[in-house]
Order: structure tokens, then C-alpha cells, then sequence
């Protein structure tokens, strides 16, 4: 039923526009009662975002199982929820996609859902950092730069049209916010190899063995992240 | 007359709540007509953020004028004129935060005009980084993170009721991204002291003179965040 509904509403939707589309219309397409409707979705407008509050439960359930040693790696998994969502139904997701930048209530209701996955990843990462210090500012920051780099991978694919894997571009944008934030492992036996050949003008040395040391060479005019990106390369080297 | 009907709004809004206040209710508080209260606000949303409009503009306005040699600073300074407009008026400014946090439609409307500003410092950062490689996405990401690291600040400022000068805590939030975001500066007359001493297990070397080579050891285990803060201070220190 909730499906059914679901589907009507967005055959409509797509022919004559959001706008002009009522509630009473869907449910005529569907061959259902007004009461109906409002079971499944309080809005017209939840009926375009029905994965939502699903997509959220099991987003807090992963982060409420998830151990302790990678707080940003968690939030990044935790963010691919979303993004398996999307890829789940590329066409339905595409037209949503385009559906929901031309019109301005929906915008703002999918705002408002981001802003929940948001806080959702923010409340883990405060439960982990705690509140000493830095730990409230830098979750609210990571939380933010994980649904930025989310959202762009996914807006790369649903501006290509859903054609192949949306993986690869999200996998990409989120390594670089982990690179940036997250806490380097601990030894593991992918990183006792031999040290890296040196790279350059700006180049990282890695010890190898049990010697846990970072020593990094760049000149000064070297973007940070670029910096930070080579180090982490170093370190996740294989 | 557009204060007159902000002032006669926001009261009825504290005295009545703001789903009971009619545009009705303003202007006859007001003592204006209907037809002026829409020749000023396009809704009673827009009534509770007067503000929005000419601070977008003026951070446009900003940033177009702004030059190109720290991109991630400048949109740091665009983000401060928004706190500036808060701090103008502690009193409304922590009046507005209460009732919006009370207020689901006006969170949501928030939150189009947050992402507004968003838009706008990706926007500048993305004409900055060019469109090669990653351009695109470190553009969002540090947009994101900008306006996080601004709301964090303002947020503790309001929460506090408004006490003291809001300009620290978002200054301290804003160092953490520009730390680990920003493209160190070239050699300046304060980068050409002598070297640091060395700072223990996990610590920098600067090199003095016109020798523009960081040197930086620190444990595998150090976080990210930490090592990217500590390059910044030795490269920054004065």
C-alpha cells in the first residue's frame, strides 16, 4: 500500500508537477481512501522522501553497534547508509533528483532530512570525543564534512543520469574528509613494511618495523591537505 | 517602517507563540495596514530573520572584492560578517534562538538560509580551486565545515544568553578548520625567526631563514587533527 501510494504519487508528480498534484489526486490514482494516505505519510511531501526515517533507524542502529576505534570511519560507513539507499532505485532517485530542484518546499524538506543525518553522525562522534575540549566543535565539523563529501559523490551520480556505480565517486570524496580528521591506526602488518621510497620535494619518509614514527619533509607553500593527504597515504600504504 | 513591523512581530511572536500570530495581529500592533506588511516580508518566516537578505549580499559583496591569496581565510572573514549581524543585537539575537529552536517551521526556514550562505562560500572557493581534481568537492567540504565551525561558536554564544563577546569562541572554531584546511603562507618577516625548539614525541622542526622546509615527526598514533593543528602553530608561530 505504502509503496503503491508512493508510486502514484510520483507518477503524478513527474506529469503535471508537484504543485498541482493533491493529495486527493494520488489517492484516486491509486484506487485508495484519503485515510489511507495520511497512514503512510503525514505530507505530500514525505511521500517524495519515503526511504527517510528507515534510512535514519538504521543509520542510529549501525552507530549504536559500531566499537569505539574509528569514530570517523564510523560516521563515513554510517553515511554510505544513505548513499545505498539512493543506489538501490537509481531511476526513482534521479527523478527526484530533478524533481526536487525545481521545487522549493521539497529543497527545503530534504534540508531538513540532511540535517537529521547530520545530527545523527554529530551524536555519535560527541559521544566518542566527549565534551572535553575541542570534542562538541569537532564533531559538529566532521559531521558536516561527512555529509558534504556524501552529498557531493551522490550529486555527481545523480547529475550523470544514475549511470554506474555511485560508490567509487562517495568512497573518494569521504577518504578525503578521513584524511583529514581521522585518527591514523596503530601498527597493523599492512604497515610493517619496508619504508616508502622518498617522494621529492615533498615527500614522506615512513619507518618500517615496530618503529612508529611519522617523519614528514614539504615545503611551505604545500596546501595542508595535500600534506595531510600524503601522510595518510603513507601510513595506509600496503 | 520594516522595524516597526519586526519589533510589533517579534513581540506578539514571545507573547502568543508564533503559530497563534497572525499577519492580521502584526500590523494591527503595527498600526499599518496589510498590504505594507508585504511590501517588506514575503512571509511571517521572513519577519524573524530581517537580517538574512542584506547579510547575504554583503558577504557576496565580500567575497567578490576579496583577493586570492588565502581562499579558505576569506571565507572564514565572509562567515564573521553573519556573526557580526547576531552580536549587533544580543538581545533579539537570543530572543530568536529560543523561539526558533521552538518552532519547527522557522528551524526549517533557517536552515534554507544556512545553506544560503553555504552556497555562497562554495561558490567562491570553488572559482578559487578550479574545477581540476578535487576542486569541487574540497570547495563543499570546506564550506560545510566553515558554517559548522561558525554555528558552533554562535551557538555557545546564544546558549549563554548573549553574555560577553561571541568573536572568541568563533574565532577558535573557525582556527580549527582554517588549521587543517588552509594552504600555509608563504615566508613572511614572522616565519623567519630563529628554528623552534623541538617539541618532545611528537613535535616540529621549522626551519630558520629562507630555508621554506617543514620538518615534522610525531607518533603514528597521533591524531590527524593534532598533527595538522601542531604544523600550523610552528608554521605560524610569530
Amino acid at each position: 500500500m505504502r509503496e503503491v501510494l508512493a508510486q502514484a504519487a510520483f507518477q503524478l508528480f513527474l506529469e503535471r508537477g508537484f504543485e498541482r498534484t493533491t493529495v486527493d489526486d494520488i489517492v484516486a490514482r491509486a484506487g485508495v481512501g484519503r485515510r489511507s494516505f495520511f497512514r503512510y505519510f503525514p505530507s505530500k511531501e514525505d511521500v517524495v522522501f519515503p526511504d527517510h526515517e528507515r534510512c535514519l533507524a538504521e543509520m542510529t542502529e549501525f552507530l549504536a553497534a559500531v566499537d569505539d576505534s574509528d569514530p570517523v570511519g564510523a560516521v563515513c560507513d554510517a553515511a554510505r547508509i544513505v548513499l545505498r539507499m539512493y543506489a538501490a532505485d537509481p531511476e526513482f532517485s534521479v527523478q527526484r533528483y530533478r524533481l526536487t530542484r525545481e521545487v522549493p518546499g521539497l529543497r527545503t524538506y530534504e534540508l531538513s532530512v540532511v540535517r537529521r543525518y547530520e545530527q545523527t553522525l554529530a551524536g555519535h562522534l560527541r559521544g566518542r570525543f566527549g565534551a572535553d575540549g575541542d570534542g562538541e566543535l569537532r564533531a559538529e565539523v566532521i559531521a558536516a564534512s561527512v555529509v558534504a563529501a556524501h552529498n557531493n559523490g551522490l550529486r555527481l551520480w545523480l547529475r550523470s543520469g544514475g549511470a554506474g556505480d555511485p560508490e567509487a565517486a562517495v568512497d573518494h570524496a569521504l577518504d578525503l574528509v578521513r584524511g583529514v580528521w581521522e585518527r591514523p591506526a596503530g601498527p597493523s602488518p599492512a604497515r610493517e613494511k619496508p619504508a616508502l621510497p622518498a617522494a621529492g620535494p615533498s615527500g614522506i619518509t615512513a619507518g618500517s618495523g615496530d618503529n612508529e614514527v611519522i617523519v614528514m619533509v614539504a615545503s611551505k607553500g604545500t596546501p595542508m591537505w595535500r600534506v595531510v593527504q600524503q601522510i595518510e597515504a603513507a601510513v595506509g600504504e600496503s
